[in-house]
């Protein structure tokens, strides 16, 4: 029996373009999902890289104007994979426009923009996702459920970092394709909103709710030429941001990122401590969980190098065999098949915009706090 | 432009139909090749399975017998994903039909079968090749790189083990769907053409022709219940081999694979030493390379983990960014993208059935010497 | 020819009594130390137990009065090995009295303790050194060289971490023998005397100084039974205690240190990233060194861990062959032979006392940044 | 009460002199030893050396005629430190003499000689050990402790390896101080007795007995400068060896060792199967041990690292506190405390001569199996 096709239309075609666009492909190969996704179309400024793109991916139509995709009555979900300027605007007029909405991270440029994509996505009742792919790596998708049997016990302490080492040289220009993750007025901030935001969001998830923050950022390079100026410029951005926190459930908080840490190119680690057991990760060996249980008796006792392979972890039974790993693509491919489940189910699929939302205000408190050199209270929606 | 279309036949809906499937489905969105893939047919005999496969993976027809696919004038490859006994027959008639042959290793059962099969698709001047598909996972690519690159220096060591646990239960059977593997008249044998065999064609294209073996195999399990009988009856199959040999350049190599190594699930390790610098790597962790160099200078001398992601690597310049990991099937779209170059440039894609030979005839040494306790010489073609 | 003897008298036999007696007993078989330790006298307050370990280790003669031990004429130096509420007043005795001073660390409760430490030892010009052992790890050592010699280029990260697990249950009372480090008036502070300490002072040997932080503690047990008092009493010290810092040479700090985190001994563990190399560390591994440097050609580039054993490493040419590690009591037997060299050539030996102190004004600073929730700056001597 | 001295004799001081001595002053510090071990005398060829030595160490006398020594009543153990050519010569003198004797390994150069070495202490019912100290690594006992309990169920694999790669260099000479490993004449064999010997006896230790072998061994630089003539000679020893093996429990074993594997300096490593559980340990990390335990529940499972540091483990109780690591010298510290304990309770310390002649038998059987190309049984004794 043919399933009801699920049409989408994909906004920008960069690197996030591209990783959603597989996910979309490669989702019904290997999930019983209750929808067909179909790349009805794409839409990017310049027709002939949209073009060019839609032919690789087989998309069925192109667009240079986002608002004109937004309109197509053949459109069932609006996919924002633009810069975070855009996401507001887009966001708003899909959601006007009764799609479902599924957005890159972070959700906006700060917390006032997102609290308006909320409204309308809530307003409008549509469908609505962030796409912060990494709670659905097999091993941290574990690593939750691990919490949630409360195996951990009380907890007390919560460790992320978030390390890369690409915009080390001075010579790189900020701004423009590529780029404009450097430049503020477009990104809104730097590491801060492109990866502690990751590190925040799975620790909301794992660990619940922030409280209070102290922070310090640092911009090590402080002009760039501009791309689209051809200028040098002031760098506006955060090249690397720490904090502490206080978490809802009495724990205590660290994290760091930052684009200066020679030698790790996306090193997404995170540790919680319980009372009675501990688990870490690492994006570097994102198939591996290490798991500490402290009932275990005292001659084995030892931390556990999971390897997250076995058909009974989770997503784990639609890919391969035992022993054979998974790789990054595959954590967008698990965001389309719960989403679908959702869309089928009438139910929200976590992290909607408003739980992205809690993730956008503690980066505002950071920010605000490495400006006033003060700790600062997280709002709690 | 439109690439010319590249009909596949793929014959078998197992494991390996869906690693093959997913190959031909992704490698135009991430390679520049020549050809489109088209998923043209699939066939295996039971109907409902057929189709079902068909349905999943876009396949534009089915069969449900074999030498009706080969006979088609719309295919342009035949893909035998198939158990071991079937290999010959089929490619016998695919290469008579003028059809490029896609073969799943092993080639054959055994040596004898293979020899036919070469004569067969170098008679019909068809492209063929193997899928020894741990050749294309990057960081084993980049070992043959270095190698060849004469980083090493005169070779002393070759080890490689394959290990795995699945089969330690007396309960399972053999027999049938899924299990094919533990009968010997299906596989012609059991870790030695399944498992080893990966190790030796490794082995062969980064350190040369193995000269002479000794080896010991064990069946540690002597009887299960056969699938297909109903029936206890005796395993053929060698549930555990290891062996020693001396290749052709001198350096001395050390085998072994079972299925009774408790806590592995498909570890395939090798490490190769020369004078100069060792290399080693692991399938658990496929995207890294160890490697050690004794030139670097003595207070920083260490054996070097590589994340082999970066966009120089071999193949990954295709994927995402560095510090993002790829997984296992990614190394069978790799085969396939170099498959289609080697078609287009009318130039033989490795390992081809001839090489995959080399690999089968190590392999009836090893199975000969287990046997008559004597070491062995093994044939150079 | 004979060596002149150096004669010892040690204060208190508890843990680094044992640790400090072994590292002088062992240091001239191993090194070609201008003096030749003698174990002259140990003192602690219990005569039977004093008794047993002079015994033991070979001690000429006991005390139970460290005032009488720090009289004798027969003693050149002093060993202060008791808890940190008695370094002070035995220091500035054995300062008055011209003994040598080798005090275990931390210096003293606070700063203030330490200042007048400091003052008595240059005042009665003394030679002077604190135990800050892991300095003499020989890949912490190494570290230190690698660093020296401008390697890493411009410094943008250093972060350390000691984590521990020993008093999570609410069960463990604190005071008295082996618990006084529970017991505020006597430690002075919890984790940060007792464990950031060590991190602060690599910290600053290996990058220099730290002029401000932002820190936060906790008490996740609020109250234990006192082995002194019987009683239930409130804890004073911190359990827990992490900040943020800006060094001196511009790169920013993260410090952490706990005795809540499930699964960790002895995890002290520090990383700095530079322009062109990083450097890490874990005395989990104390004989590795993890070492990455940008500047290695692409293809191989990776972290390399070297593993500390070769005889050109700091210190390990005296001790076995290549790739055979050696132990945490090492580092004592280091610290015992560097400080004979120092009283030889008559130069002081790091750290003084005064280098001691700074660490002790970094300590200060985050209690008080974790109790009035301010940045604080440290005071640059 | 003082114990009652016993006065050690050592014969060869070499680097296991040292490490033989430094076990002898350690032991009762660390220990609570029935005896007190006295360094009464120490010889070797060459007065000046012995002498330096004998004063680094604290040995009371000196002896440069090893027959001397042994006739001498003040001594009631002799160690044997010697190159392997004299070790049968010393241990016949010794056991006639009524000593105590412990013999570095391996036994003797062939088991022809260790026959008569096992029958002269057995005629003369002396104590009698042979240094296999890897048995006492901490790590090392505990895989014995968790064999003997029964976790790992019925054994199916057992591979040992022992790496090195110091004598790569063709310049490096043969023969005389420091090089007697590469003289065939003195030391017997190479790798097989220097490095395979160990591995075969942690193996028989924890595996039992081996009955059958197939070999293979290389000389890689066939011609070297010896020391002791002056002239280029063949090199009769063997650089690598490695063998298949089956155990007396019907398990598969597979053993290398070499000095030409680039990038290892002493990595001994070994790993166990059986049908429940698995263990692998590697002394380049001797304080961890790996385990897996297939009756873990699925989600957690996977290889434990134990960081065997913690009091319950064995010989750790006698150390520092959990985490804090000792190296490689403690293991002879380890031998020392276990064979005082023997003398004093009267019961045989393995391994006993007898013990390490069935490690003899296996190379021997080992070094013909090169030879003959042959599967060679091992005698059983």
């Amino acid at each position: 029996m043919a399933k009801k096709n699920w049409n989408v239309g994909v906004i920008g075609c960069g690197f996030m373009g591209r990783a959603h666009s597989n996910a979309y492909r490669k989702v019904a190969n290997f999930f019983d999902v209750p929808f067909q996704p179909v790349l009805k179309a794409v839409c990017a400024r310049t027709r002939a890289d949209v073009t060019a793109f839609a032919e690789r991916w087989g998309y069925e139509s192109v667009e240079t104007d986002w608002r004109r995709l937004v309109e197509r009555k053949d459109i069932d979900a609006i996919d924002i994979c633009t810069p975070n300027d855009t996401h507001k605007e887009i966001a708003l007029a899909a959601a006007a426009a009764g799609k479902a909405i599924l957005c890159e991270k972070p959700l906006a440029r700060d917390s006032k923009e997102g609290a308006e994509m909320v409204a309308a996505v809530e307003r409008a009742k549509v469908a609505n996702t962030v796409w912060y792919n990494y709670r659905r790596i097999p091993a941290v998708t574990l690593a939750r459920q691990l919490i949630e049997q409360g195996r951990l016990g009380r907890i007390f302490h919560y460790r992320a970092q978030f390390l890369q080492d690409w915009t080390i040289s001075a010579e790189l220009p900020q701004g423009g394709t590529g780029l404009w993750r450097l430049d503020k007025a477009v990104a809104g901030s730097g590491v801060t909103g492109d990866l502690l935001a990751h590190c925040i969001d799975t620790a909301i998830w794992l660990n619940g709710g922030i409280d209070s923050v102290t922070a310090m950022t640092e911009t090590f390079v402080k002009e760039r030429k501009h791309n689209l100026t051809g200028k040098v410029e002031k760098v506006g951005i955060d090249d690397a941001c720490a904090f502490l926190c206080r978490f809802g459930n009495g724990s205590l908080g660290l994290f760091e990122s930052t684009r200066y840490a020679r030698g790790h190119k996306a090193l997404y680690t995170f540790e919680i401590n319980g009372e009675h057991a501990s688990i870490r990760w690492d994006l570097h060996d994102l198939h591996r969980l290490e798991f500490f249980d402290h009932r275990d008796e005292g001659l084995t006792r030892g931390w556990r190098s999971i390897h997250v392979t076995d058909r009974e972890m989770p997503y784990m039974g639609r890919w391969w065999v035992p022993g054979l790993q998974i790789g990054y693509e595959h954590s967008f491919v698990h965001q389309v098949a719960d989403f679908l489940e959702g869309l089928a189910a009438g139910k929200p699929v976590a992290p909607t915009f408003a739980q992205a939302q809690l993730t956008q205000q503690v980066c505002d408190a950071v920010l605000q706090s490495a400006q006033n050199r003060q700790w600062v209270e997280v709002p709690q929606r």
